[in-house]
């Protein structure tokens, strides 16, 4: 069997031009630019808990680090540098494929949003993946959670409820006509990180779905002290109904379920008509799902063209519910 | 049971004043101090490969968190900012107070050595701890790996070699006399920070003793290109026979046992007085145990008085071998 240092070395040592002191060392020696400020996310992967054992690893590898990209991105950060603990069990033949597979889906993800990988740490034990991502952003100008004002409008970029349906369809819950834009949702999520860059100054408060829009949305309400009205007209549902999804399952996909790493924003309602071009811009579609009001904090109404209260799916997915 | 988001408030929000925005947020933000470089290390620690199951949670704590500024101080960088990421299995009853006693021993090392948590990622899985740690040090002062001269010597701090006695005796392999102060080497490991940070300027490379003094030598000596000599008669053998160890377990627990987290260092022989001043001033002996040479790179060799060459023992732990 190789060992653990001729597995790191084989598969997970790239060049990291941008790094003072790479792989290899005690630490990774990283220099900052001045003037910036670091963001920082973690994120801890648990093969049957995030990931079935069986997922192809070339699509782990880019989940992985997408993941923690869709954080700095609803951050408004750059990604720049990230560290890869690995967790594996006892290693087999197959295990170097697995982690060749793996390390291309990760560098490809590395390569498409500009990060490096600068440190790591392997070791025996259930599979877990553990990514630290670090970015960068000019200091002061972080889309935070609690940034959000009364009024101000409930955007959501993409199509949010994809990845669940895919999941439903995988669990075979839902059988779709066109599974395709679901799964590969699911399976390789594009963070939308030239979003979250452009929404600096624009956006009053951002964070991205991966737990669920409504329950990501609760923790935005929760920061800013607000509530928020969404109108059940103005969901994208369209494209998830024309997966084959009945509206019904659409409707709890797109406010129930996690996964998708869209970013959703609020912003005040003059700049209605500068997202929408930034949309355009970006090739994004990014739909106005709602408002922010006042009263009662914490909490989110579904109103029908009528004004008439909607019952809501349930909130997200809590790892120790 | 109480939800994932209640027991990551309950047991580790802390403030962290140093952070421009810490636990609650798509990611922490931090601001570097000018001129300073970043410092990254990270670590995977999985029960059954890197501590029991039943391991005491307060030590754990202490000692997820000590590893990490080990591999900063041997780099010569001061902790600033930690990242968490825990994976448990299915909640019970039982977790609260296991948490409690984690965050404890977490804590009370990041107390100890200036770091503040800024953010995490709790999760269900089989036991699982991943900390990622940040630090400063003047740009260009690190103490890398491959900064060791020939002629130079070798140091190393403290006792090496009571961890593993530790161990030996938690299975049965030994029966100490006096095993209270290698237990406590094993369970509550102390990282030399403020050596690792005296030593910029002083040393030419530096590691810190985690898989065993030989392995983590030849670290330096495939960085470095050069071979070391070293003096069986100069090894800190007397406290470990001390604690009834026989002096062959002795001379292996030293040489090829790990997780004591000592810092071995090379320095040019011109600066053994200040050297040994500063041990001094630190109330930490501190041990020259021999020489780098330039014939030969990679190899260790271990001499007695009459300059004969000795039998080595096995040379540290792969998690993969």
């Amino acid at each position: 069997m190789p060992s653990e240092f001729d597995l790191i070395a084989r598969h997970f040592t790239r060049p990291a031009p941008s790094a003072a002191l790479g792989v290899g060392d005690d630490c990774a020696l990283l220099r900052p630019a001045p003037g910036m400020e670091l963001a920082v996310t973690t994120d801890l992967l648990v093969a049957g808990t995030h990931f079935f054992p069986d997922a192809d690893p070339e699509d782990l590898g880019w989940k992985t680090l997408a993941v923690n990209v869709s954080d700095l991105a609803a951050m408004g950060a750059a990604p720049r540098w990230a560290t890869l603990g690995l967790a594996l069990p006892e290693p087999t033949a197959a295990d170097d494929a697995w982690l060749g597979a793996f390390a291309r889906g990760f560098f490809a993800c590395a390569a498409a949003f500009g990060v490096e990988l600068v440190g790591g740490d392997t070791t025996r034990g259930p599979l877990t993946l553990g990514v630290t991502l670090l970015g960068e952003l000019p200091a002061g100008s972080a889309l935070r959670r609690d940034g959000a004002r009364d009024g101000d409008e409930v955007w959501v970029s993409g199509q949010p409820g994809r990845a669940a349906l895919g999941l439903a369809q995988l669990q075979g819950r839902l059988v779709l006509a066109a599974a395709a834009p679901c799964l590969a949702a699911l399976h390789r999520p594009q963070p939308r990180l030239a979003l979250g860059l452009a929404l600096r100054g624009l956006a009053s408060a951002c964070i991205d779905v991966s737990d669920g829009l409504l329950a990501d949305l609760s923790h935005i309400l929760e920061r800013s002290r607000l509530a928020a009205v969404l109108a059940d007209a103005d969901l994208p549902l369209a494209a998830l109904t024309a997966c084959g999804a009945p509206e019904e399952a659409a409707r709890t996909a797109l406010l129930g379920g996690g996964d998708d790493y869209e970013l959703l924003f609020t912003a005040p309602a003059e700049r209605h008509g500068a997202i929408t071009a930034l949309g355009a811009r970006l090739g994004l579609p990014l739909h106005p799902i709602g408002r922010l009001a006042s009263a009662a904090p914490g909490r989110v109404e579904l109103r029908d063209d009528d004004g008439r209260a909607l019952p809501l799916p349930p909130r997200g997915y809590d790892h120790f519910a």
